[in-house]
């Protein structure tokens, strides 16, 4: 027993610092709490402006990013939870695009998408390598690093800007959405070639078709467990006394496909996707006559999932806001105009050249090649790794960043303005 | 121009460096996705069980934290995102038990509600100082600190019990929820008052009324603030052309809230109540006859909100039981049994005693008492801050683990089986 008066000071010292770590916990979670609610709030506030100027939504929220983060006023940095719950948004965003999914039509419009994919990534390539190489005589892995970069497609900003047009299952849509999942494919094969390359000097082919029949198998069994899975969580569904079955299972079930994916090597947004077309109205297994579909479960899932999808989708915009940082370009250097622009015009002439082969509509194909073109996070991934690895100089970093904003930023004006003068002619046009 | 042959060493170093930097901060995102589905689904499959064994479905998700956390399995840590996704959860539950309260009904049940909270708290807090300073000989500020963990009630264990039953809009739901909102906010004076104590070794009266009028303040002006507010969401609701306004503006809100209260000292939880209060449907400003209540508004809200609120609440139940170290118990030590049982009776008589003397049928008083007694996190972050402070030694923070897990286990079960066999003698006792 201690009176009062001769409490010792290594108590009150230690009590004090043991409070300081509580107050610092708190600060964390106060600090997070703030810094979600202005995120959320600047995304509605500036897709509501975006939306007054006739811009796409997603152009509201990429700029809601770019004002909060280092480019303006430098008020939330990219990184922590935040990117975590970024993370959860876009591969959420995927599972309502492939919910969404005709998986009939997206095997019909396959060969169109694999056209475009293909087109899209090796013209980039092949440009964006030669301005490089040729052009502005950087080294062979600067050039081949910066025709990388060059292939990317953000499939988040071409699919959010479909959705905001509800353009996404209409046949270009999906044959768009096709194109940019394949995209993705490619773009894992092409890092992992990158990578053994930069430290190996070589390229394996063995491990390169490695990795793409592991994605095959992938996206061949997943929607299948996929389905198999949810026919459990409707069985589930049906017995359970307690609510709220239906939220957490299929945002696990998400997850589970979303892990999964970047166990076998795949992105893990694929994943969110391969779990949305198997959970679709229209998803048929091909021996699985027993397996009827539902439409009202696939409603319930659609209703209890839209306001989750809501809520996380906006915070992976503005987080792709936040990532450009407009502040390390060096505006006043003459090399940085010279490159960027004429990156940026193999960047979308480069996107542009599959879509023109295709046999559809003109507009159509104009339209999905020009939805090719966004860069975004995507590109963002790979100038970033070349920059870390002082692959790229700052300078160079900096004019790929310059080509991934304008990528960005200029298409969703473009097929906004498209399906508003020409859409008209398109068959699925609706009034 | 470099040939690949004579690709420099540094380069490549420095280049793998940077992969695997990329890949760790992957493993991150990859390892949090893993956590965040086992967190999901064990507490599904806990709450499941739980009810098949006629408990509560919240006994299910907090012996699913315990299984899954240091207790038993140790796979995941109480830490990080996981923590700030379980803060979101409680304060969304909160929000809940707000939007479900009849402010009426709450004014009316204010008194009980005060009756039960004061006695709750000064009972065991004088019955634990006691048994720890005369009982034990402990010294006068760990006696103080047992004192004040006994008076911690775990709000979100109790109203989640009620809500489980449905109970939590009766009259004696709405005392327990009054009493326990209540009980909060002596917690905070209480942990002021102590904190103050511990590092200056005397009570500064004028600093603890302070907090008391900050926090009156706060809940008298927030509902009213949070109500104009929803006024404007309303009003943006009926103007946008685009989706999801709800769920990001709600959230938004919620999350406001929040921070305000944390900024006046309250817990962050009141400012989720205090939201939920202002948006219920039975909501009335004192002189604001103009807002009247929109009940489809509100039913927008409570169908949009409650997939979110299923989905965020059950990962805080998780990170409770996660919290709960019992490898740390010493379970051969004799000190540990009598000190824990005794203090586990005193936790219970103390806060049964203020209830006993409502104006209540005897059920109801019984319910009441046994509701508050849980202590749960709360009571955790009392004897956290006792050890880390060193305080408390390991032994009695062992034996303070143990009441509250005992605390924390027993009453959901009390209180289902109370109204399982004499629920039918209260009033509001629906068939």
């Amino acid at each position: 027993m201690r009176p009062l008066g001769i409490l010792p000071i290594e108590d009150s010292e230690s009590s004090q610092r043991a409070l300081i770590n509580l107050v610092e916990a708190a600060v964390e979670v106060h600090t997070f709490f703030l810094h979600l609610l202005i995120i959320l709030l600047a995304a509605r506030i500036f897709a509501e402006i975006a939306e007054r100027f006739q811009a796409p939504r997603v152009m509201g929220e990429l700029c809601a990013g770019v004002v909060l983060g280092p480019s303006l006023l430098g008020w939330i940095e990219p990184t922590g939870v935040i990117k975590l719950l970024a993370e959860i948004g876009i591969i959420l965003l995927l599972f309502e695009v492939g919910l969404g999914t005709d998986v009939k039509r997206l095997v019909r419009t396959g060969l169109s998408s694999f056209l475009v994919a293909a087109g899209g990534f090796v013209v980039p390539f092949i440009l964006g390598f030669a301005l490089g190489y040729w052009g502005f005589g950087l080294s062979l892995l600067v050039s081949l690093f910066i025709g990388g970069t060059l292939t990317a497609t953000s499939i988040g900003i071409t699919v959010r800007v479909l959705m905001d047009l509800k353009r996404h299952q209409v046949r270009e849509g999906q044959i768009i959405v096709g194109a940019a999942v394949l995209d993705d494919i490619l773009g894992v094969v092409l890092l992992a070639l990158l990578y053994e390359f930069s430290i190996g000097g070589g390229i394996n082919v063995l491990n390169a078709s490695k990795v793409l029949v592991f994605l095959a198998t992938f996206f061949v069994l997943a929607p299948i467990a996929a389905k198999l899975i949810s026919q459990l969580i409707k069985h589930f569904e049906q017995i359970t006394t307690i609510a709220g079955l239906i939220p957490t299972s299929v945002v696990s079930l998400v997850l589970f496909f979303a892990w999964l994916a970047h166990e076998v090597g795949a992105p893990e947004l694929l994943g969110g996707f391969a779990a949305g077309l198997a959970l679709s109205r229209r998803f048929f297994l091909p021996f699985g006559v027993a397996l009827h579909n539902d439409p009202t479960f696939a409603e319930r899932i659609e209703s209890q999932m839209s306001p989750i999808i809501f809520l996380f989708t906006p915070i992976f915009f503005v987080m792709v806001g936040l990532s450009l940082n407009l502040q390390e370009v060096n505006w006043s250097s003459p090399f940085i105009w010279t490159f960027s622009l004429s990156l940026f015009l193999v960047a979308i002439v480069g996107k542009l050249v599959g879509a023109l082969f295709l046999n559809e509509q003109w507009v159509a194909r104009i339209i999905i090649g020009i939805a090719m073109i966004p860069r975004g996070e995507v590109g963002l991934i790979f100038a970033e790794l070349g920059r870390v690895s002082e692959i790229l100089t700052n300078e160079i970093y900096a004019g790929m960043v310059i080509v991934i904003a304008l990528t960005t930023i200029f298409p969703p004006f473009a097929i906004k303005w498209l399906y508003g003068a020409y859409g008209h002619q398109l068959p699925d046009h609706a009034k």
